[in-house]
């Protein structure tokens, strides 16, 4: 079974973030008041082959541990895991039905 | 009520991703063959002030169509929104309690 799984990562509070300040700064611009703290991530989707959804997230987050994510600065954590054939996020995936 | 809204912001399926494909490589070098098809995207944690779930959905909608998302490359996704006093994704926020 093929599981979409997606990992955020994420710069700690501490660590400043000027593109997350750039974006807040603009939404004020255009009129959105109600928007505030903004900070920017990368996510990773990984296409896992797994026996089960909670084989995928071991497998996630061991790739997390050993390369994707700097553990200095940035924290990441599993989000989703999708088997692939019944998503639920279209948009997403560019996609206009799901199973 | 303040809300962390996360928007998942990735890159339509036919753009090309050499940093995703830089990843797969990394991965399978590293021996995590289960993974392939590897894509990267971003995502942006808005603090939104609103009266109910829906409606920081609907302020984190307008502001991806407005100004967050490239329409042309790009497709968005409202993936989480979460109360603040409540979260549930204690690594992702550096805390280690929560409510």
């Amino acid at each position: 079974m093929k599981y979409f799984v997606y990992i955020a990562i994420e710069r700690k509070e501490a660590i400043l973030d000027p593109q997350g300040k750039a974006i807040e700064h603009a939404l004020e611009s255009l009129g959105f008041q109600e928007v505030e703290n903004t900070r920017v991530g990368k996510f990773i989707r990984l296409t896992v082959d797994a026996a089960a959804p909670e084989a995928a997230r071991a497998i996630a987050e061991s790739a997390s541990e050993k390369l994707l994510a700097n553990p200095i600065m940035e924290t990441f954590s599993v989000t989703e895991i999708i088997p692939i054939e019944n998503s639920h996020r279209p948009a997403v995936h560019g996609r206009t039905t799901a199973a």
